[in-house]
């Protein structure tokens, strides 16, 4: 099986979770309990927390919370940055936290929508536009997950606050961290990521923000996580987000590079009459999304899996939705015909030039296949 | 090490996570991917969902939404279910509930607090007293963490509902799923339940809710959990849930029978010139608080902790917090020198007769050295 759906989620790491194992099946302490074998979990989690933090902040700025996921990281930012004023952000944001923009709304808060470039990247000139003294967050997607693009959330945080320094600026990171080397710059307030992404597993998810930022929890309870985020610490989930955030921050350079050849390679052997390119060729190499026009986007996925390929159509986030056409895509001002046949593929350190060489003799056999009977 | 802080969190079950661990290592994907293969996984958190719920309820009247924690399916519940009038609840809930309706108070909601009874369960006549036709939400936890006293829900769920038929009733039932045998009755709006309680891993809960009753989600997104609670779900969590709950339930007679053998063994054999027991004959047999007058809790823990004897004092959940007394037990009506020396021994179908003989003398050997040294 070859597997080009990691923007939906990915394997976790095999060496993490032997590493990690210790904490199900030995260390399963609550890490709130006061004798040391708990209060060794609360030193470890706090490690974790600031080890995850130093691969894209300065620790001695910013701090960590652990979140259930990267969409409770950006209800978090949002619900508790947007309290008043307006709210911007952009029609390519992922549902984290469009709905909960859209929430926000339904509250009586107004919220601003900035419009995408036909790459899904904002139009950083509409967006500032949108921002005036009543902003009180801005919230920019890093790397849109539906084609890659990449929004350069330090200048667009940088230009946010020239126009209004007391609004905050909260980026959705979660297809960036782990993939492109980046660090945030002060202008960031809040960034949020998720492990699965990297090879952690699903369940944990982390909100950084400035450590000076007075920010309201989100859930409340017994006070864990400084007070922020209240509930039993997911012990082994945090742990696997660290071993696999140092895993992927130790290689990322060539990471990069080597997926950047693994997208180059599929794209170069895709029939360009069948297929037409959605990715912007300076986005994410973790991402190309292509569509094939004529062809709907789920049949090549469920004839593609026939054939031992896995793939995504758009947000896997998005799939339980009636909707037929993500919001996204259409939002780059691609057409219902093109966005019927959208297929996200979506790379991993791990995946290989042969399975991407194949990937793309598949794609290229069974769209041509559908466009011979179609004709 | 004999561990006795099982109301804490409770050691992941050994089978349960042999099974499990192929939804870490094989069936990684994303349950919302629409390739047979992510199909299968959204089929199977389905029937798992159907599974844990079934052991409380009817399944053709309520449904179970998948939370990251017993904290966040109170507080979806509280926040969610108490959005206008007045909410009533109790001196004795877990922080889960408690800081979220302290939470709903800032905001502007009355919260009205229930006194306890000397044993930590609600006075029920003060209750419904607070109850009136303005009551949008009551929520009283089933077992109290602290002193494993039970409110029989059912009942106060009903005595509620003749005075207000549109008041949502919700319990806190963490300490309860998997270890009393109950069913809810159809008086029950919300039930919230933890996995790593009986065997599963941190980080996954559920709030069960009536299938009618038309709740806003808390956390918005991708529309996971019917629309419920977003974010990728935790397959591995939730799967580890289902089996957990499948095995405390096939043994639960079995298994509260064994613990009650365990629970009144310890209470024999504790030297009753240093012990006073705080919790009610009648209680959750999975939690003996007791206090040693005269002597810090904490002390005498961290002398179990270098003795092999693991144990709690009060919330681990509130270990964060910098108060010296808990809440609760202050609630109780006792004194400050007796809530000094409080003591929550928790225990676990797993513990064995052996195990607790051995920490009945410990805690005596403890306490009695340090009455010596104090005298």
């Amino acid at each position: 099986m070859i597997y080009l759906d990691n923007a939906a989620t990915t394997r976790p790491d095999e060496q993490c979770l032997a590493e990690a194992a210790v904490y199900l099946k030995e260390k399963y302490f609550n890490p709130s309990a006061l004798y040391a074998e708990g209060y060794n979990l609360h030193r470890a989690l706090g490690g974790a927390r600031e080890s995850i933090l130093s691969h894209v902040a300065d620790k001695r700025e910013y701090s960590l919370v652990v979140t259930s996921c990267g969409t409770e990281a950006d209800n978090h930012a949002l619900f508790c940055g947007g309290r008043r004023g307006n709210v911007v952000t952009t029609l390519g944001e992922h549902a984290a936290v469009f709905s909960a923009a859209n929430e926000l709304k339904a509250r009586g808060i107004e919220v601003r929508f900035a419009p995408l470039n036909g790459d899904g990247s904002v139009d950083v000139r509409e967006l500032l536009a949108l921002v005036d003294d009543k902003t009180s967050l801005v919230s920019v997607i890093h790397v849109n997950n539906e084609t890659g693009a990449v929004n350069d959330v330090n200048a667009i945080a940088e230009a946010v606050k020239a126009k209004n320094p007391r609004a905050l600026f909260h980026a959705d990171g979660v297809q960036a961290f782990g993939k492109m080397p980046f660090r945030l710059s002060r202008d960031i307030d809040m960034y949020s990521v998720s492990a699965h992404k990297i090879g952690g597993v699903k369940g944990t998810g982390a909100l950084i923000k400035k450590s000076k930022l007075v920010l309201k929890p989100y859930i409340f309870g017994g006070g864990q996580e400084s007070g922020l985020r209240s509930g039993t610490e997911n012990v082994f989930g945090t742990m696997m987000f660290r071993l696999a955030a140092d895993r992927a921050y130790a290689d990322i350079a060539r990471s990069f590079e080597h997926v950047s050849a693994l997208n180059k390679e599929l794209w170069d052997r895709l029939d360009k009459g069948l297929f037409n390119r959605i990715s912007p060729e300076g986005g994410s190499p973790y991402i190309l999304t292509v569509a094939a026009p004529g062809v709907r986007g789920e049949t090549i996925l469920h004839e593609c899996d026939d054939a031992g390929l896995l793939i995504g159509t758009g947000s896997a986030c998005s799939s339980n939705s009636k909707k037929r056409y993500s919001r996204v895509i259409l939002a780059c001002g691609i057409d219902e015909i093109a966005a019927d046949g959208i297929l996200r593929l979506s790379f991993s350190p791990k995946n290989s030039r042969e399975e991407v060489i194949e990937a793309a003799r598949i794609l290229n056999d069974i769209v041509a296949k559908r466009r011979e009977i179609m004709s």
